[in-house]
């Protein structure tokens, strides 16, 4: 509809000039974030690179991870998931994380997040956001089973493997039989998986393989 | 090196005119490959449309399968891993064909492959190359498991979710402990993971939870 609205800016709350700051923000972040990786870059850091104070890259943003998901557009603020996981008894994980996840992808916001994959896969910026990924969400599932024995990165590696493989098949090749199954019945036919990655027997370094 | 055989057609066995039969006969495959799928296109109705004998198109090309392959530039010949899986007893499949796919993706002509799944996610001949692998390399996997009450269907594009799952995560992201595990444990780790997939427990509508 063409009403008077359309005419107007599309931030009309904004003071002259904060676009510019935010715009500036991010691309000290992107640049930072590529050349250090996720880890080793920090707010206070970006905050020097863009000429501003660490508060404001705060107010803009958010936490360090929320900053990123703004880089790399992350259609999805994936505290959202981490919070469900987090309150996730360890022997319930593989369903809860494969109800969660598909669920997301399958929302009006999962069409960025599949998109973001395709162009990952296709040669975008693939270390970044792997690292990201390696080090916020799967860093948070891996803290709560590693233990004295077992890091448990290959766990969560191979976690993230099957949900990769299950956004693959469900939302890009889209294999019929995997399209079309309700989310419950995947999360009970993929869970276990995730289950037995995560806390099971998982051959040679897991607890029930583990050499001498 | 300049020698005097760099000077010479790439092809200096053919007959004049081999060469333009043959990418006639490919034109004509791709054409009708991409308008009626794979199973329904037959090597005489290619011939057809390329205006050459049958016999041409399997002297040149082989099977409808080697065919395909060579319209969509697959780097391998399916039938080898095909061949391995028929002569596993269906309770060791899973490992086998862990073993068996990721030993290709990790050979030299394996690279090609990983090419191609980049390219199909990120939007080429996505349709025509998932009816290839659904209609031929699971179709043989699924006629092997396929009982009365259960078609097999999504068991099969269950394993191919982990599989291309492991593709993903292994050859494209490189995720560390994916990438950097020797086929042996990959293969131990994830087998069980395909064996349940094709003749286990997957919950609603598999023998062990069938519903009245």
């Amino acid at each position: 509809m063409n009403t008077p609205d359309d005419a107007r800016p599309s931030r009309p709350g904004r003071r002259p000039g904060s676009s510019g700051t935010r715009d500036a923000i991010l691309t000290a972040a992107r640049e930072r974030f590529a050349r250090a990786g996720f880890d080793k870059t920090s707010i206070r850091a970006v905050a020097a690179d863009a000429g501003v104070d660490p508060a404001l890259v705060h107010h803009y943003f958010g936490t360090k991870q929320q900053l990123f998901a703004a880089v790399v557009e992350l259609p999805i603020d994936p505290e959202i998931v981490l919070q469900q996981v987090d309150a996730t008894p360890l022997d319930e994980l593989g369903e809860t994380m494969v109800r969660a996840v598909v669920s997301l992808w399958d929302s009006p916001e999962g069409a960025g997040a599949v998109a973001l994959l395709r162009s990952l896969v296709a040669g975008g910026e693939v270390s970044l956001v792997r690292d990201f990924l390696l080090s916020v969400v799967f860093e948070r599932i891996r803290s709560r089973i590693a233990t004295d024995a077992d890091d448990g990165r290959l766990r969560v590696a191979l976690a993230a493997s099957q949900m990769a493989g299950v956004a693959v098949t469900r939302k890009i090749l889209r294999v019929g039989p995997i399209t079309d199954l309700p989310v419950d019945q995947l999360a009970a036919a993929v869970g276990p998986t995730l289950q037995r990655y995560l806390t099971g027997d998982i051959g040679k370094g897991s607890p029930d393989h583990s050499e001498p």
